[in-house]
């Protein structure tokens, strides 16, 4: 893990760029992280539209958690950003554009070839980039996960013994073998679901998380879109970390 | 609106037990009420078990209301407690029992005799009550109501203007009628729903979630049976009233 670049947020907030090997990615830490214990870390994961595009977002998010003491990481998902596309990931996304276009629906093959490729890349390289950030002296545990593609944080809480609570962010095609493997999740789970998110199927959604294996788990549906999800929505996803990191 | 009995709980909130005709209730304000502007207030619609039987769960709601300066307040519902049942709602009842011990399902008949009739008598009385409760001078506006019901909260955020925000449990059949009625129901809701509750056709709550009409609704929904409700779910209905009631 090597530090690229720095500066100073709002609140005193330290944003560095890093790199992990090829993976571009960016810790944020609160300003009081180098004179208190080690911070308790959020893993960010983004949606896979590349950092650049996404980090206002991000920002916005690391500064929360900043303020609830919080230190916060992300990483960009492979193929996306300036990170290498493979030939069948181009086209799984050529084949679900193809059906969306034609209002076709998006069969399970689409949805293997798109998630399933791209969750077996990521996962091995959050629990690398984990390994890199609990070794920093300023970032201690217990750490939590808030994502964007369900299926990676579903994986990822499956494998990863120091993952201790999870934000799923129910908004992403979901493939068969998912629904089996969230039974095997067992740390508490905080789901957002956007009611009328265009590009979701809500009933997977529901299905999934009734299938999540978790004693504690909450769904928290809101109105609207994709990127609607509402500012208090926001907030209780901060208390359920704030219930489950401290 | 008579009062019969008070008495001083913990902080200072002064409970007053009171009769309206021959409908018993309890009010619950704020230590500070008398000192300061008139209190929102949040309608505490009880289960229909009983006010003496559920007193402890409405107590422990009223002392968290309190602490975020809210009165709140409660009547028994009609056939509860002492008040007198009618011939076709212990026939409900006795039908309603008679099919869950032989495990059949329970019919649209046995619903809507045992939900529609309590709806009909329940209403008018919750707005009696508001018109008694906001001539005091101790209480203001504006007003929530937090239900057992779901089908009485439903009728009265429909025809009730005075009624802000609600919070819903959803938690008890729901006649057919409600699906309908729900459409018509514009202010924001909060609706908790017990994943796993024992008594709860999950479906239905989630048909009358998506039916509401309201622009802002959320569905907190988590694990565990009918009286279950994890502590944080009813801190985030307590953020929920803070945001539309103050």
């Amino acid at each position: 893990m090597h530090f690229t670049s720095e500066q100073r947020l709002d609140d005193g907030v330290l944003e560095r760029e890093f790199t992990l090997g090829e993976i571009p990615g960016i810790l944020w830490t609160p300003g009081s992280a180098s004179t208190s214990a080690p911070a308790p870390l959020i893993l960010l994961s983004p949606p896979p539209l590349g950092l650049r595009t996404v980090y206002p977002r991000l920002a916005a998010r690391a500064l929360h958690c900043a303020a609830d003491g919080f230190a916060t990481a992300t990483i960009e998902l492979p193929g996306s950003g300036d990170r290498p596309r493979w030939p069948a990931a181009e086209q799984a996304v050529a084949d679900l554009r193809r059906a969306m276009r034609a209002g076709e629906p998006v069969g399970d093959e689409i949805i293997d070839a798109l998630i399933l490729p791209l969750v077996e890349r990521a996962v091995p390289e959050w629990q690398a980039a984990l390994d890199a950030l609990l070794s920093l002296p300023e970032i201690g545990g217990p750490v939590g996960y808030s994502g964007g593609v369900i299926s990676i944080g579903t994986r990822l809480a499956v494998v990863e013994p120091r993952l201790s609570a999870a934000v799923l962010f129910a908004g992403s095609f979901i493939p068969r073998a998912m629904f089996e493997e969230a039974r095997r999740v067992t740390i508490p789970l905080h789901v957002l679901l956007q009611w009328d998110d265009e590009g979701n199927d809500r009933q997977a959604a529901l299905d999934l998380f009734d299938a999540f294996g978790s004693k504690e788990k909450t769904l928290n549906a809101n109105m609207g879109g994709h990127t609607g999800v509402p500012r208090f929505a926001g907030d209780a996803a901060g208390q359920f970390f704030n219930r489950h990191l401290k």
